[in-house]
C-alpha cells in the first residue's frame, strides 16, 4: 500500500502502488477544494471585518504585519552570535585537529533524495511549493546529503565535517533549545577500514568537545543495532516489528519502562512475555565486562548478529582505553536511536549534571527538572554502512560512521552561563575609537581612522559631524572598546593623539608616529 | 487591481482587492485541476511503462535515482571550501575592523514579510508548501530580514554584518557564478546620522575587500535614486512610470543604449523625446566635478530631489577623498539598480580587468567575453531609509545604508586562480601523521596520536591495523601533511620517534619527551 511504500526504502513498491497513490491524491484534492471553498467564505468575512476595522479605526487602513519569525525559528542577536562563534571555534578546532576536511551542500535536496530515509520521522520534512520544475525538500539532517554527495561523486574515502542548518516540522520547545531550524555539526568517516578504529575516534571527538566546552558532567551511551536486533530476535519479536519496537525502546530516555512496555504491548501488539524479556536486557549497562558477560549469555550467544555486535563493542572499548575516554563511556542496552539507517555501533552523549538552574521560562511552562537546559542529549551518531549504497546506481556500499553535535542545546547552556556570569560578552572586536572633544574635527577623525584601518587596527568613528565627547566615551564603555584616540586642536598642533584607557580613564599623549605601535602593544597585552 | 496590490507596498489595497484575488485563485485552482487530471493520465502511462521496464530490464525493479543537486545549486567540495574559508576570512576581518557586530536570521520568513519589497523580482521568490500553519518563503536577500529584525526588536542603531545564503528562482548561469542558492555578505549601518558618513564607509569597505582579495582592477559606480527620479521628472517621464523606466535603465550594463531605448519606447510607452533626453544624461560619468556641473544644469537644478542628491554626491566624494578611495569611484548616471527599496545613494562595484581567460565551459556555451568569470558586478548596495518603517506598526523610520558583496562570483574567480596556479590548495590542516613501518603497532600509534591531540597538535593515524608505510607516506604527500612520526620496534625500545619531513624525506630520531616541542617548532616555522 501507499503508506508502506513511503516508509520503506524499497523503491519498486513506489511504482507498483502508483495508481493507489493517485486515488489518494485525487481524494486529497477534493478535500482541499472543499476546505478551500469554506476558507474562501471565511476569508471573505475576515476581509470584510478588516475593511470595516480599517475604516473605523484610524491607522489609515494599513495592513498590520505580524512581526515575527516563523514558528520554531529565531533570530540570533549579536550577543548570541558572539557565543555561537566561540562554540563553533571550539568544535571546528577539534574537527581540524583530527584531520577533517569540510564540505557544503544545498539547503534543499530533490524530494526523492530524502524519501525513505527517516522512517516515521519523514512526516517532519519541509517541502517546497511546486512552482514548476523539480520537487524539493529542505534537508532534514546532514547525513543523507552527505551520502548523496559520496554516491554522486563516487567518493569512497573521506573524513569530513559539515556545519549547517537543518529543518524539521517538529513541535518546538525553544527554551530547551529545540527548534524547527537548527544547526547540526557533523563529523563522519567514510571508507573501508578495520573494525571500530574510526568508530572509536568519533567517540574521542565527542569526549574532547564536551570536555573543552565545560558543560559539566556528561556520559556517552554506546550500543549496537546488531545487538538490538539480536536481542529482539531472541526475545521473540517478529522480524517485521524490529523497527517499530526499536522506536519504542528509543523513548526510554523520556518515558518510564512501564509506559514503554504498554506501548509495545497495547499499541504495537507485542506479547507481554517478549516485552518482559526485552525489559530485562534494556536495564543493563556497563563496560567491556558487560559485553563479555553477554557473549556468554545463553540466549544472546545463539544469535550471530548479537555476537558480532558484542565482539565489536569489546574491541571498541579497547581502543577507547587507548584514547583515554572510558571514564565517560557506558555500554547501555536501552540506547536505540530512532533513525532507520544505522547498521552497527550507535551512541549518544547526555549531560548528567544540572549545572544551572532551569530557565525561568521552563518552570513557568511546567517543564520537569529532567528537561532543564543543563541536562539531556547533546550528541549522537553511529555507523550506517548501507546509506550510500541506497544512492549508488549499482548499490555499491561505502561504510560510514559519524557523530552529530547537538549544538542548539549547547548554545542554550552557554547563553545561560553568560547570563549568570559577571563578565560581559563583547559583540565587536573594536580596539580603538577615534574621538574628538571639539567641533569641526570630522575630517581629522576620518583621516586618522583611515590610517588605523590601513594598519589593520580595528577602529571606529561616530557618524556625526560634532558628536559629544561623553557620548563617544559612553559608546566605548557599553561596547567594551578598550582605547580612545582623542583629537583636539592642541593635539593636532603638537602632532600627538591623546590615548585614553577606557577602564582606568588614564590618558597619555602619544606622537602620531608612534600611535599605531602603541595601540598594537596595548591591545595585544589584553 | 490584484496585480497592482502585489507590486506596491500599499497594504490597504490588499484588503480591498481581496474578492478579486479570490476569483483569480478559484480560476487558478480550476486550471490546476484540469492540468492535474491530464498529468494523472500521463503519470499512469509513465508508471505502466516503468513497471514494464522493471519487469523486463533486470536492475531488479529498482527505481533509478537522479543523483544530482537541485537545479541552480551545487555542493562545495573540500577544495572549494578551503577557498571559500579564505575569502570569508578576508571579508569578515574587514567587517570586524570596521567595528561591525553580526546577526543571523532564519532561512525562511513569513511570506507576507517578503511581499511588496522586490518589485518585478518577486516572482523569483521560493515559497514553501502549505503543510498547515504559516505560509513561508525562503529569504530573497538579507536586507529585508534585517529590516524586519530591526523593527521587531525596535533597534534604531546598529552596524552589523550578515553572511548567509539567499534564494532566487532565477535562470542559473553557474559557470559565471550565478546560482539559485548563493551567499550574500552584507554590511549595513542603521541609524540617524549625519549625511554621507556611513555611506562613505560602505564604499571604503568595498574598496578594502576588493583590494585585499586581489581580483584585479575594479571600479565602483555611484549614483542616487533622487538624481534618477529628478532626471526622469525633468525628462518628462510620468510619475507612475519612474520605477519601470528605472528597471529598464538598470539593464544598461547588459544591453546597448539602442535596445534600452527601444524597451522604453515600445514596451513601456515612453515618448521618444523623453527617452532621448534620458539617453543624454545616462551617458555621463565623472567625479565630484560632474556633480558640481549638474548642479548648474538648467533642467536638473530646477528639481529639488535631484539637487539634494547631487549635493550629497559632492559631500560623499569629499569623505571618499579622506578615506583615500576616490581612485576607484565613479559617479555614473546610468547606474539604476533594480530593487524598489532604495531611497538615496546607490552603488555597484564591477571588475574591469579580465585577469583570467574565460572558463572553457563558458566559451563552449557561446558566452561573450564580457561575461567571462573575471568581469562583472561583485558588490552593490545603497541607502534604504523607508524599509524598516514598512515593518514598524507606527511606520517609524530607521535610516539604513549597506552593501552586499557578491561572493559567488568572487569564489569562481578564486577557484580559477587556484586551478591556474602551481600551488596546491590544502583541504586539511594536519601537521603530522603517526605511522609505522611494522605490523602490530596499532595500539602504539593510537597511544601516540592521543598524546599529540592532547597537546593540541593536528594529527592523524590510518584506520588500519597494519597499513603499509608507503600508503601512509602517500597519504601525506597527497594531502600536504608536512611531518610523519614513525614508530617501530627499535624506536619504542629506544624511547624515540622517527620524525620524517615529507618534502625533503629527511628523517631524525627525536626522544618522546621532546617530540611535541619539536613538532610545534617545525610547524610554526612553516
Amino acid at each position: 500500500d501507499a503508506a508502506g511504500a513511503q516508509a520503506h526504502p524499497c523503491f519498486g513498491a513506489v511504482i507498483f502502488s502508483r495508481p493507489s497513490i493517485l486515488q489518494s491524491v485525487a481524494e486529497a484534492v477534493k478535500e482541499s477544494l472543499d476546505n478551500f471553498l469554506v476558507s474562501v467564505q471565511i476569508d471573505e468575512e475576515v476581509a470584510k471585518l478588516l475593511q470595516l476595522k480599517a475604516q473605523l479605526g484610524g491607522e489609515d487602513g494599513k495592513h498590520q504585519f505580524v512581526l515575527k519569525t516563523p514558528k520554531g525559528t529565531r533570530d540570533y542577536n549579536p550577543k548570541q552570535m558572539a557565543i555561537r562563534e566561540k562554540v563553533f571555534n571550539t568544535i571546528i578546532s577539534c574537527f581540524k585537529r583530527h584531520g577533517a576536511e569540510t564540505i557544503d551542500t544545498p539547503v534543499f535536496e530533490l524530494k526523492e533524495t530524502l524519501t525513505g530515509k527517516y522512517g516515521e520521522d519523514s512526516k517532519l520534512i519541509y517541502d517546497l511549493k511546486d512552482q514548476g520544475g523539480e520537487l524539493l525538500s529542505l534537508r532534514y539532517d546532514l547525513t543523507v546529503p552527505f551520502a548523496r554527495y559520496l554516491a554522486m561523486n563516487k567518493i569512497t574515502n573521506i573524513k569530513r565535517y559539515h556545519i549547517a542548518k537543518v529543518y524539521r516540522r517538529d513541535n518546538p520547545a525553544m527554551t530547551r533549545g529545540r527548534y524547527r531550524e537548527f544547526y547540526q555539526c557533523d563529523f563522519d568517516i567514510a571508507g573501508q577500514y578495520d573494525a571500530m578504529i574510526p568508530d572509536a575516534e568519533c567517540l574521542k571527538i565527542v569526549h574532547e568537545i564536551l570536555s573543552e566546552l565545560q558543560l559539566g558532567e556528561f556520559c556517552i551511551k554506546v550500543n549496537d543495532r546488531r545487538i538490538l536486533d539480536g536481542m529482539f530476535a531472541v526475545c521473540g519479536v517478529p522480524d517485521e516489528k524490529f523497527r517499530t519496537i526499536c522506536s519504542t525502546v528509543d523513548k526510554l530516555d523520556k518515558m518510564s519502562w512501564e509506559d514503554v512496555k504498554k506501548e509495545m504491548v497495547n499499541e504495537k501488539g507485542l506479547s507481554e512475555e517478549a516485552a518482559d524479556q526485552i525489559g530485562e536486557y534494556v536495564s543493563m549497562r556497563g563496560g567491556m565486562d558487560l559485553a563479555e558477560r553477554l557473549l556468554q549469555d545463553q540466549k544472546m550467544c545463539q544469535n550471530k548478529q548479537a555476537c558480532a555486535g558484542l565482539s565489536d563493542i569489546k574491541l571498541l572499548f579497547s581502543y577507547l582505553q587507548l584514547f583515554q575516554v572510558t571514564d565517560k563511556v557506558v555500554f547501555d542496552l536501552s540506547l536505540a536511536r530512532g533513525l532507520d539507517y544505522y547498521t552497527g555501533v550507535i551512541y549518544e552523549a547526555v549531560l548528567t549534571q544540572a549545572g544551572l538552574p532551569p530557565l525561568a521560562n521552563d518552570s513557568q511552562n511546567g517543564a520537569s527538572s529532567e528537561e532543564s537546559a543543563g541536562v539531556g542529549s547533546v550528541a549522537g551518531g553511529g555507523r550506517y554502512d548501507g546509506l550510500v549504497g541506497m544512492f549508488d546506481p549499482k548499490g555499491r556500499k561505502v561504510p560510514c560512521v559519524g557523530v552529530s553535535i547537538g549544538i542548539e542545546r549547547i548554545f542554550s547552556i552557554m547563553e545561560q552561563k553568560a547570563e549568570a556570569s559577571a563578565e560581559k560578552v563583547r559583540t565587536t572586536e573594536v580596539q580603538v575609537m577615534v574621538a574628538s572633544a571639539q567641533k569641526n574635527l570630522l575630517e581629522e577623525r576620518l583621516r586618522l581612522v583611515t590610517e588605523l584601518w590601513s594598519a589593520g587596527i580595528k577602529a571606529e568613528v561616530m557618524y556625526k559631524k560634532n558628536p559629544k565627547l561623553l557620548s563617544q566615551l559612553q559608546h566605548c564603555e557599553e561596547g567594551g572598546v578598550p582605547l580612545v584616540a582623542i583629537l583636539g586642536e592642541q593635539e593636532l598642533k603638537d602632532g600627538v593623539v591623546k590615548l585614553r584607557v577606557v577602564s582606568t580613564r588614564e590618558e597619555v599623549d602619544i606622537s602620531r608616529a608612534d600611535l599605531i605601535a602603541e595601540i598594537k602593544r596595548r591591545t595585544s597585552e589584553a
